[in-house]
């Protein structure tokens, strides 16, 4: 069935190929992909559209010595399963399984962790100057997507690179979107490099001279000397000092693998722009490569997704309301960093596009650009991941908090995020956010409150940020139906110990408290909707009626919401037993959520157990 | 003395001046400023600089209406002056004084506070989408240095701004440097530009024809059209979809005055390039713009830094460290963004320049840059400011710490910096840090340890961090000589109470003991070298000897040290006080380190009543 791929156990066997063997791989490749991401998931049309990429790369470059980073991740499949990982291939993204990304534990040619986007023309920077520093020899090449060119790390990389000279290949994977459309100045300046007559005319005459020697150098400086701007009408890398050479035809092996071997003779740092299709060889990812950027299981014959979950998720109920909420308002605005249909935003764009900013994968900017909207009475909503507003750290400081403007951010996939593993994890929102003064955080229990705080959000025109988890619920709560400041809600009455949870650890303290019922253990199970400020009252009420308490957050422990909560009891002299449910100092893996709940003991069970602890403890 | 300044009390009045005036306000506001920064200290080249560039502003737009943002803010002096804080100026940077960045509280014309570098173009257009979204029609404007557009969210926001076609003007001050003299393709790019004869010869032509109607747009029109390659060799701005228009003399009021008039009617974004000098009319900044960039008070005679102190600083202990040590071990090598004398890495750079890199104002690139490097063998050392790494925040948890990898963050101006205020204060890393897993925190108490700790740091060969203060000692203390991981010091014996301070706060631990020793009281004082990870030992060891505890740290008290603690000794059942002395959860504004020590009742005599009240406390 895989012919030739299952001979390829290592990267020299791809280099024994010739082109037609090469081509026939190709077919194999996405024949294996489809079987495996078809039923685990996965990032699916980014990785269709780098098959060819990455045969031309192995055949041209050695990685036993040169040394290669594909940003952001998505896009290294191929790479993997070349590279001595064809037969783990099935375990993709699976607990104990071949992570979805790049990954140096997993390989020897793994050479740096990715996830986040925009980092590997920085990080390539760091191994070449490692290289010329220790009088080695090797090729570095950075692998960066069109999309991953709008964050603002990749400028600092290429400004960097321009300036210093260094030796390196950065591969510009053009396939004209990132997760979305991708936007931005730039977007549009590759567009207009590709359709440029002029330009490909040149690219021709370029093909046409390849058996001559030197060819490329001499061509290099007649460019270079006269007449660059006929033919090139726009030099946006050669501004910043990068050799840039382009575009070529991302699924032609032979035209890929030609110009890589020139390339390599290059002594200064070369951009590669190439072209290519996103889920490349698939028809239905051709017609639809943003449902097929990241996907569940899907039925491999009809591109239908298996097991569809009707259930609400917060995402979209986040989007139905911010749709709701905006009809009156007009002060609100929405804001997202290139997850447009992962946020929920989708129905919002398209009901008030003028309201609405889709900025590219730029959390920085999107957290100043807000800043900039609410000094002029605008109420902007950034709809961000947990892991990516990481990103605007240092502006949600200063530009947000410091001024104490109206922004509220919307960070979904808070907690565990499951397969897409530890760079994706949102498991340290709580800790960097509730150092930063001004800022109000609040959790919705139950996806039915999440319209309800983000009404309240907006009523505050203060900074707010409110956390919710992937996914939906899995257990029925009734919502809330008032905020007010600061005060948490009883979900449930009980005795003895009191676990205060927030978000999601809601229903799993009310599943506990369920499987509890039997042995006649009956915890109240406190709501903590806001987790900045706490509700000093009802912690006073714990202290003063004397329970042991538990809180119950999926964020690490280390700055925490079990932090605040302690700080307040020790300041009331709190003399019960005090215990946190949340994660530890460490790294988690990919997985399904569950198995990583269980993993770090944070699973219901563990609630189980801790409570029964604690109920049938001493005074101290 | 000041016969036309004296005249000015908000913008308005500018307006009725002609260009002789003008050119002889701009002398008195050279004068003004130098009278008042040479007493106080501040920032003094950039704001000499852009003398000329704050007229021309204000007698062409409307700041009753426009909005403006300086990017950094360290160039707004002349602004602050002429917009209603003439008679405040003298208060510069003083305790309850004016803020020597913009700051909203501070006037209606600051619009935006600034002081990290870069985020000027994102926020205003914010302002720009808020203004089109409302229907209004003022005019934004970003001013921003050359080497602010190194950073970047400056990109992210030029790509955006370029894409989506917002009227609003950036207007680069290009001073050709921006702290330190500035790196990067695209400063390469700049110096090009400038001296391109042919685009001389354009500008000039663009001159000749100001009297004709339309000129401009007729003007853009035909470059747009044709020949704009012949004219305008290279075209970073115009590829991002942001009209470029320049570069003018920065110091000529009426030609800026005469353009800014024209760029008004353009409903486009625009670039109009600037060309300054730093520290302009005064011969010593002019020729030293460096040590004139952020001074402290000095003779305006000789240019002299008054009450030089000879005191070794945290910066220049480092300084000397890192090139001993680099002088046996091959693999360190050290990065700073922008920043190598302020960081005390001059000596290192002049040293080892193969070893050294000015990565220009990119934290975030710093910290990936620096994951590379270390990936081949070599040992990074970023020096970085607390307050500036926020920046690189993403980075430190997904590349350095995710892979364990061996960079060490040497973290300056932790704690307090002073008169540069809330945009600078280093308050915050413990506990964005802390958070973090794979990372070692260290400080050390004096500037004797910071030799040794870098050592260790380096041995470890896992990612750490070395915090410490501004300036220097105020308090001769021994330093330890020895590194045992997770041990701390007992620095004085004592009883009852233990204070466990951090870096520079055991010195201040020390001062209160030496007063309280009048009342007969004597707490220990433990000097925790580490803070994460704690040492456990010593914990326990006062816990059993019942002591009292306080936790003393220059860091914010929600995630820092004292919470650290706080868990330890609540798993250990610890029955006496805890107290932490930290600062609280709001902003700090400018004044002497001292003076705001004592408004966050942090200061000795806050240790001394704490001490005593717990000294005196019965068993609870």
């Amino acid at each position: 069935m895989y012919e030739l791929l299952e001979k390829i156990d290592n990267p020299s066997d791809v280099k024994k190929l010739n082109k037609e063997e090469l081509n026939e791989l190709a077919q194999e490749l996405r024949n294996f992909m489809l079987e495996t991401v078809s039923k685990n998931g996965g990032h699916f049309a980014s990785n269709f559209g780098s098959v060819e990429l990455t045969l031309a790369l192995l055949k041209s470059f050695n990685f036993d010595e040169d040394k290669i980073i594909f940003d952001v991740g998505h896009q290294s499949y191929p790479y993997k399963i070349l590279t001595g990982r064809r037969k783990d291939f099935s375990t993709l993204r699976q607990y104990n399984g071949i992570s979805g990304f790049p990954k140096t534990e997993e390989s020897k040619y793994d050479f740096f962790n990715t996830g986040h986007s925009s980092t590997s023309i920085s990080a390539c920077l760091g191994m070449a100057k490692a290289r010329d520093i220790q009088l080695k020899n090797y090729n570095v090449i950075a692998v960066i997507g069109d999309g991953a060119l709008t964050g603002g790390v990749a400028y600092e990389g290429l400004n960097d690179l321009g300036f210093s000279k260094t030796k390196m290949i950065v591969i510009l994977n053009d396939n004209q979107m990132s997760i979305a459309p991708n936007v931005g100045g730039l977007s549009d300046y590759l567009s207009k490099i590709r359709v440029n007559k002029r330009y490909n005319e040149f690219k021709h005459n370029v093909q046409n001279s390849l058996n001559e020697r030197n060819w490329f150098l001499r061509l290099l400086k007649k460019i270079k000397n006269s007449v660059k701007s006929l033919f090139v009408p726009t030099m946006f890398f050669e501004d910043l000092g990068v050799r840039y050479i382009g575009p070529l035809d991302g699924h032609n092996i032979s035209e890929m693998t030609e110009i890589f071997e020139k390339v390599k003779e290059i002594e200064e740092p070369v951009v590669v722009h190439i072209v290519t299709k996103k889920g490349k060889g698939y028809k239905f990812a051709e017609e639809n490569p943003d449902k097929f950027h990241g996907i569940s299981a899907f039925d491999p014959e009809t591109g239908e997704v298996l097991n569809k979950s009707s259930k609400l998720t917060y995402s979209k109920a986040f989007g139905n309301a911010i749709v709701n909420i905006a009809k009156d308002n007009k002060n609100v605005v929405a804001i997202t960093a290139a997850m447009r249909d992962g946020t929920g935003l989708k129905q919002f764009a398209e009901k008030y596009p003028n309201r609405f900013f889709d900025v590219g994968i730029a959390e920085q900017h999107a957290v100043s650009f807000a800043a900039g909207l609410a000094t002029q009475g605008l109420q902007p909503v950034f709809a961000v991941y947990s892991t990516f507003l990481q990103r605007g750290f240092d502006e949600v400081i200063q530009d947000v908090c410091m001024q104490n403007l109206p922004v509220v951010f919307m960070i979904d996939r808070a907690g565990l995020v499951g397969n897409d593993g530890e760079t994706h994890q949102g498991v340290f929102d709580i800790s960097y956010l509730s150092m930063i003064p001004n800022l109000t955080i609040l959790a919705p229990k139950c996806v039915g409150e999440v319209e309800l705080l983000l009404k309240y959000a907006l009523s505050l025109k203060t900074p707010v940020a409110i956390r919710y988890p992937r996914g939906g619920d899995s257990i029925e709560l009734k919502p809330i139906h008032k905020v007010e400041a600061p005060k948490w809600e009883i979900v449930s009455k009980g005795e003895k110990v009191a676990l205060v949870a927030t978000g999601k650890m809601v229903g799993q303290a009310m599943k506990a408290k369920e499987i509890l019922k039997d042995e006649n253990i009956n915890p109240m199970v406190v709501n903590a909707t806001f987790i900045k400020p706490l509700d000093t009252a009802m912690i006073r009420r714990l202290v003063r009626e004397q329970y042991n308490i538990i809180t119950l957050e999926d964020n690490v422990a280390i700055g925490g919401f079990g932090s605040l909560v302690l700080k307040v009891l020790t300041n009331l002299k709190f003399k019960r037993t005090f215990r946190e449910l949340a994660f530890k100092d460490r790294y988690i893996s990919h997985g399904s959520i569950d198995e990583l709940f269980k993993q770090e003991k944070m699973d219901v069970d563990e609630i189980v157990k801790l409570t029964k602890k604690l109920n049938n403890s001493k005074h101290n």
